[in-house]
């Protein structure tokens, strides 16, 4: 049986994605990162909404809209809207982070049906 | 900030259900279960496509189609196929058991795991 936790790398040269289920417009993902963090002065800006959380590790988060970065620990879970700019700046130097990401078609604001 | 595994109850007269993210047919939710299980004889069947990790805990599932019991455990995770009948037949007796489930529209029948 599958594992999200089985044979984490200690050490990654870059994050490693896997997908664990593909629907439609629906991805969930495992995420691994080993101190990754998202390439300086680079936003991330995704065309679907993403639920995101932390199960091992920790990173910080930033939003281009606010100034605070917001630090994710085991368990800690957000939605990041479609286009709202944001980027990693850390993720957990001593040992590897896990993140599970599920990204969806949201309600959006001008629903075409 | 929202956490999975913040103020879980000890004991609970049923299981909990908390929807993280429900959007058009997807519903992601996070279960804790206190020792639940399916009541006795029945079988769950479901229109969407499931798919559960066990993140605390640990739960015996059971397929109708199958005699084992599938022992899940923290990171074990598995896609449950519409109409594939399953119970939960036991959850961990000594401390909370979360899951998260993921409901989604598949891409229809597909092959037995």
């Amino acid at each position: 049986m599958p594992n999200l936790f089985a044979n984490l790398p200690r050490s990654l040269p870059a994050e490693q994605f896997d997908v664990l289920v593909a629907a439609g417009r629906l991805r969930l993902e495992r995420i691994v990162s080993t101190a990754h963090a998202t390439p300086c002065g680079r936003w991330d800006d995704q065309d679907t909404d993403e639920w995101v959380v932390v199960l091992r590790g920790s990173a910080g988060l930033r939003f281009a809209d606010t100034a605070d970065v917001m630090v994710l620990r085991e368990g800690d879970h957000v939605v990041i809207r479609a286009h709202r700019r944001h980027r990693v700046e850390w993720t957990d130097p001593t040992q590897p982070t896990v993140w599970l990401a599920l990204h969806y078609e949201g309600a959006g604001p001008s629903p075409t049906s």
